[in-house]
This record gives structure tokens, C-alpha cells and sequence, in this order.
């Protein structure tokens, strides 16, 4: 058949392919996290993933190419966790809590997910160029939390002063913080800890003040 | 006079040489933010210090002792801005308002503090050969933050439930957060927004929630 003929020597089945191709990202996105960037080499990923340097290379055409493409996996899943955790939440700390809920499954099923978005953050700093639109995870963060708050005034669940962007920002910056903690200080069980707090305190409910 | 033939030939006097190992701290300070630890050279901090790759290595024997050092003062800073901020604060949320507000203070005077701080707690994941107890801001910010709950405790100032250790997590992981914003996302006018945002938050007076 034509298709087999027109395949070179070395080159594996579809499946196989795929299967590979899947392996090279998972260990970029653990030595991208743990080397950064620049430090990070075709060389170490092809070690972290068992495969050899060339093999990579017919993957992936340059560090750029696959950096971008894990990037946009690891913000995928986080958004398609957070989705599907959000569709049975009606208030605003209810989703908000599916957030946090869905980095934390996120968290579990790929340990370096979250450790990854939050050197995604710091990366683009030191490289404006790989900055994708698209899978900007902090982008992403403030336009479902800007979309909550908004949902729960215009409900009238929620009365605010109106200075809503503050607020918006405040909450991201929080969320980001839950994910330094996931990626570099807790462990899971901490993490699901200390997000019932800040629920709690969200709710105006972890603790009474005396002046 | 002895001490001035003891010299090499190339030898600064004891005040130049103060102002060049400040000099170079400071270039490091920026480039290992920028870069990460594994991707910084001499060769880079050398550049950015406007000096030669032999000089830094006159002042700084190894990557690892600069690393340290840079370390050091970024944390020996914060905490003097801490000290001097906290000293007059006598509540819960006035004191970790004095952190908030030593942040952004070490903030506006060396812009790249938080984001050094918060990247040399990812460095230490990566490297734990890099921790020094004696200057482990992450251990700090959890050892100020327990100290002040427990205060506000025994002087009946705040009543909570008793999962105190749990409370201070939360707040050590928003305070990294505010860093994390600090460094890497907002400007110092956004930091303050958000950071008063988050006092109210705290005094349970930001906003009003219908069930």
C-alpha cells in the first residue's frame, strides 16, 4: 500500500507516534519547570523521557516549538478541569472554589502542572516572544474571575465597593499564590488545606476580628 | 605605609571595593531573577555590572557563593523593612499590613527583590543545595505569620477555630502570591490596590455575601 511505502525506515505507526510524542511533553514540562528556559536542553528532556536526542528533534523542530506546545497542553487541562468543575457551581464562591478544585485534580493526576503554569508566568517575563495569546494562563485567570464577580453583582449576590478590577486582581493574585504554594512549598493534602481557609475567609467566615 | 604595600598592584581601596561588591550583588540579584540560577553566568552578571569576568570573580569566588550572598541581603532587607514597619503595629492585620507594606517599600527601592525572592524559592526546589536556613525567606514569612496569629490569639483579639497552623499556611501562600504579583505580573500602584483589597478581605469588610 502506498501510504507504507512512503513512510521512512525509522518512522513509527500513528499510535505510537502519538504515544511518543505525549512522553517528550511530560518531560519537557517537568525539566522546563525544574531547569527553566534557558537552563532546559533537548539533551535533558530526551533523557527525562528515555528517548534520544534526535528523536526529539523529529518531534518537536526547535525548544521554542516545544516549549509552546506544552505550554498550551498544561493550559488546556487546567481549563477544561476548571470547566468542567464550574458547570454545577451557581455562586461566586462556588467557582471560585471549582478553580482551586480543578488545579488541585490537575495537581494530582500530573504533579508538575501547576509548578509548570507558574514558571510559564515567570518565563514570559524573561521571553516576551513566547508569549502565546491564546494559552496565556494568567490571562485566562482574570477573565474567569472578572466573568464570576461580574455574574454574582449583577445577581445581586454580591455587594461590593465598585471597585471591581481591584478586586479581580486581588483574587488572581491570591490564586496565583494557591499555585507557588502547589508548585514549590505544600504538598496536595496542604493545599486542599489552606483552600478551605481562604474559602472561609471569602465567605467572611474564618474568623472574628476584635478592634 | 604597611598597609597600603601589602596591596597588588590592581587592589582597590577598601571604599571602592565596598561600592563594586554592592554593584555586583545588585547585577546578580537581576540576572538570576531574569535568567534562573542554572542559565546565570559571570559572564552576564559581569556585563550587566559593567565589569569583567575577572572582577566578579575577585569579589565572588563561585556562582554559588554570590547566589548565597545575593540571598542574604535581599532577605536581610526585607526583614529590616519588616522589623522597622511591624514595630508600631499592634494588631493582627496592622502587622501583616506592615509585611504587605515592607514588600512594596523593598519594592520601590530595588525593583528586583520580590521577584528574586520569589524565584529563589523555586531555585531552592530545584537546588536544595542552595537553602540556607539563616536566610530562608519562605521560613521567615511562616515564622512572622505564626508568631502574630498566636499573638492575636492570647490577647483575644481574634478568635478562630483552632486549626491555627492551617491559617497561617493561607496566609504565608497569599503573601508569596502578593510577592509573585509583585515580581512578575503587576506594577507597584496595582500591588497597592490589591493588597488593600485584601485587608478588607481579612477584616471581613470587603464585600457582602448573599447566600
Amino acid at each position: 500500500m502506498e501510504h507504507i511505502a512512503s513512510r521512512g525506515p525509522g518512522r513509527p505507526p500513528a499510535a505510537k507516534a502519538a504515544e511518543t510524542r505525549e512522553r517528550i511533553l511530560h518531560a519537557a514540562q517537568e525539566v522546563f519547570s525544574e531547569l527553566g528556559y534557558d537552563a532546559a536542553t533537548f539533551q535533558a528532556i530526551a533523557i527525562r523521557a528515555d528517548l534520544t536526542r534526535p528523536a526529539i528533534n523529529h518531534y518537536f523542530s526547535s525548544k521554542r516549538v516545544l516549549y509552546r506546545d506544552v505550554v498550551e497542553q498544561a493550559h488546556a487541562k487546567l481549563m477544561a478541569a476548571a470547566l468542567a468543575k464550574t458547570q454545577e457551581a451557581s455562586t461566586l464562591l462556588s467557582r471560585i472554589s471549582a478553580v482551586f478544585a480543578a488545579a488541585m485534580d490537575t495537581e494530582s493526576t500530573d504533579r508538575s502542572a501547576a509548578a509548570f503554569l507558574v514558571t510559564s508566568v515567570l518565563e514570559s517575563q524573561r521571553h516576551p516572544e513566547l508569549v502565546s495569546e491564546e494559552h496565556d494562563a494568567l490571562a485566562s485567570s482574570r477573565k474567569f474571575v472578572t466573568w464570576a464577580v461580574n455574574d454574582a453583582i449583577e445577581k445581586g449576590e454580591l455587594s461590593a465597593d465598585t471597585d471591581i478590577p481591584a478586586i479581580v486582581e486581588m483574587l488572581v493574585a491570591v490564586m496565583w499564590g494557591m499555585g507557588f504554594y502547589a508548585g514549590y512549598v505544600g504538598d496536595r493534602d496542604e493545599l486542599a488545606v489552606i483552600v478551605d481557609k481562604f474559602e472561609l475567609l471569602m465567605a467572611n467566615k474564618l474568623w472574628q476580628l476584635r478592634d
